[in-house]
């Protein structure tokens, strides 16, 4: 049994056996200065595209670095996870949603500007550096699409009617969200939840009337969106995602080192 | 239709109509001071035992005040929810777990020590008032019980093996979740979360000798612990407890003030 390397690397190159990887220069100082790893160091390498690869350290510099790809570990599979449209919060519960979307699968988060929303502009940079980070933690193959913030309307423009939106729904006449899931299971989805305060009722209308938008309720409490993300979420990988075991992702053959 | 008070506050006292309920400085400050309430202000009060109350303030000082319930405008339910068993983690993320515990219906939390727990101690002043607050917010009708730390197998002790404790499973050979608790549908119920590094093999195989533990899996990637509470309190609430209508608190019968 291989030592499973603890680091996992999201990188740009094509992944092949003895394929150099170049680590721009943020990269090579983690490695070099916070890590202290030095050339022959073991780190898992993965692209969204070529599976994830055993690699050691080449050369760390000030100014960069590389890896050299040794053994594919993992084959690629597809990430077929929900997209995630969700009005972005305040302080850090948006990096809190973006980090949990990741780890629960899903595979294209669209920040949505809303008529309540307090937040009315995203760093995308910064939530792609936490979409890759999370994705590097949890173990994906992938990295989620991360774009950049639209209003609600304009984010629906073009939806392809196949794929559900289930609406997170606070008020009283939203269906099952188990039936509702269930019903749907095999098809392409997408969940969005509104802001704290909650979609206006001119929103509601409007997203009632798309033929795509499902809306389902998450139970007899006020769930604060962020929480209201990670349970519609949740809910759907175990009844309609990956958490069925058929065509789920292998945990990698070795272990954890100490 | 009433207006629907903002403001709920979780009190001490009786509620009953005409009964005065004191306010301790702390509460009366903060209506006073931070809401800029006067006497005659509307609020809505509750006790985990006498439902949810239209209140009014009586009296707002400096050392402290008073309301006088008017009206009741919910009945008391049970909130018969899964009890969660968690390790503390660090900076907000145990504050975070306590705040969407409590959203997501949990009737008891149980910090709980565990070989590699970063975090040995809890404040439980300041988890008891998170608790409080999310309570607040969520319109719960009680408050859960929130525990001091315990080593896990401490915290074990004298369960009542009636309660399956659910253990969330990082490793392969874990049960199919959604069979795991749909399966045991209508019966007392708990969660038990490890730490961010897992629980050590000695604790896994002690666990997985006691009767009550079920290990359940989480799906394909390694989520984060306090991931795993959200995703596995939702999962439950979903299937087994008050998501589905059946039983469920019915919401209020007014609107909340714009």
């Amino acid at each position: 049994m291989i030592q499973r390397p603890r680091t996992r690397l999201y990188v740009d190159a094509d992944l092949s056996a003895g394929a150099e990887v170049p680590l721009e220069a943020g990269r090579a100082h983690y490695l070099r200065s916070v890590l202290r790893m030095e050339p022959g160091a073991r780190v898992l390498a993965f692209n969204g595209r070529d599976g994830e690869w055993l690699a050691e350290v080449a050369h760390l510099t000030k100014s960069g670095g590389s890896l050299t790809a040794l053994e594919r570990v993992r084959e690629q599979t597809t990430e077929a996870g929900p997209w995630l449209l969700f009005a972005p919060l305040k302080a850090g519960r948006t990096e809190s949603v973006v980090e949990k979307a990741v780890e629960l699968g899903v595979s294209r988060l669209q920040p949505v500007y809303t008529k309540r929303s307090d937040v009315t502009r995203v760093n995308l940079d910064r939530l792609t550096a936490n979409a890759v980070e999370a994705a590097e933690q949890c173990e994906r193959l992938g990295v989620p699409d991360v774009n950049d913030g639209l209003p609600l309307f304009k984010a629906l423009e073009g939806w392809d009617p196949r794929r559900t939106l289930f609406l997170a729904a606070e008020s009283g006449g939203a269906g099952d969200a188990v039936m509702a899931v269930t019903a749907r299971k095999g098809q392409p989805a997408a969940w969005l939840v509104g802001p704290e305060g909650g979609f206006d009722s001119g929103e509601l209308d409007g997203l009632r009337h798309l033929p795509f938008v499902v809306p389902v309720g998450l139970g007899p409490r006020i769930l604060r969106a962020d929480t209201a993300a990670f349970a519609a979420l949740a809910l759907w990988q175990a009844l309609a995602g990956d958490w069925t075991g058929a065509g789920g992702v292998s945990r990698p053959p070795f272990r954890t080192e100490a």
